[in-house]
């Protein structure tokens, strides 16, 4: 089940804000709909968010976003959206989603998929936006321990 | 079920040697194990192959590739591969094919999973090569009749 | 004439510098040598830096970075650099930079060559980094204005 | 002295003619201009003709291409363009030729820039087609002795 466009900007946007409450940086694509709503989370907890956006103009970021990363590589921004963060929460149902859970489980990266959301064998799973957060958090602080 | 790495191999062989039998080049990520079995298959029936590989050096693709595409950006070749091919037969559960999958998606490529495979929702799968290579054919067939 | 790398890192450190001044986020390869001069001057100021680097893995740009950006596209990340910018300063003599200058100038960046340095036909140039920071600034306020 | 588009063209087509009868497959943007000149004189040789272009969409290359890649990122295919050839010869004065040049330079790539064309320093430069042809191929007869 892979819930509603709403559904999905209501909990990207709880993610955003627990992020930045944990003193998390935020980086996503930069664009609209679930994009848009971890940053505006994000940014009400004051937090600092950046958006790495596929095309090569500048000022095409959503209104959420600190630092806009002009890529000029299309699709291919969806590497480097996974593999800039210490770690990966995947929130709603787009290719682009499904692309940077390969790309992110491909480099190592922590990894969730927040429900309801895409189906992908091997990557665990959280099933509240607080559950995302604390999942990754630790798998991070586990790994700095090492 | 996504089944061993020489099932997936045996069956990429005969995609290849079906595309190839069927006129069509193989494009492929130019690497080994599946990669190398398809590019294999398609030689074996006379077809040509082209690799495009993921670092900068030339003579790093496998042995049965015809023209290899030495890209220089990592696992962004995974959006050149399923950008390059009219569509896409994805065999095989490693994180670059989920990529692929993701992007031929993306991009609107006639696409199809052959079983065992990934499993990714709203994509068709095909239970054999032959069904797999038909699957597609058909569909560029269909598309450009109109 | 090119110039020592000594004495592009002094020169790149005040560009850095007079950018935070000027309130300027400075955008760079993230690298040592005059990418980590610049960044370094850019922080002496207050300013924030972000630095765009071309491997997979994380903490691996220099110290003076504040928002890494892991693009995982090698040198393909001369794009993402050209392209962030609103304006580029070009400083020192590599093969990368003269990759940023081409991109910038394609993309229509606002752009100056910092003396001594590349001798790129058609590319204005600068004596002293405060006359570099100036001519950017002007042509920027000149868009802004349209 | 960069001179006219036509005369890039004329010359970009004898190297397309040149590498073909000397047995090698030409590697370039696929696009027009020089691009397609060149790719126009190898086909005119019976060679095999390989275009890299920026975009998402299958057959937007030249007529005289047998084997479109299809990138998606933009300007960063320039980079795959470089890193593709065993050599390569720069022929006119666009701003992805000067993107190309520092590619192949960063790569190690033997280059060779062909009169009139881009004025860049530490590049060797070859005042007709066949002094070209003939040098890179001598640099990788070389090589490959080695």
């Amino acid at each position: 089940m892979l819930g509603s466009g709403a559904q999905h900007e209501e909990r990207a946007e709880q993610v955003g804000r627990l992020l930045a409450e944990r003193g998390c940086v935020l980086v996503c694509g930069g664009g609209n709909e679930v994009m848009a709503a971890a940053a505006r989370g994000a940014k009400s907890a004051g937090g600092t968010t950046i958006g790495i956006v596929p095309g090569e103009r500048r000022r095409s970021a959503n209104e959420w976003i600190d630092h806009e990363i002009v890529t000029g590589i299309g699709h291919g921004r969806n590497l480097a959206v996974a593999a800039s963060g210490d770690a990966a929460i995947a929130v709603g149902g787009s290719w682009g989603t499904l692309a940077e859970i390969a790309f992110a489980a491909r480099l190592g990266r922590p990894l969730v998929i927040l429900e309801p959301g895409l189906e992908v064998d091997g990557i665990p799973r959280a099933s509240s936006p607080e559950e995302a957060v604390e999942l990754i958090l630790r798998e991070l602080g586990d790994e700095s321990d090492t």
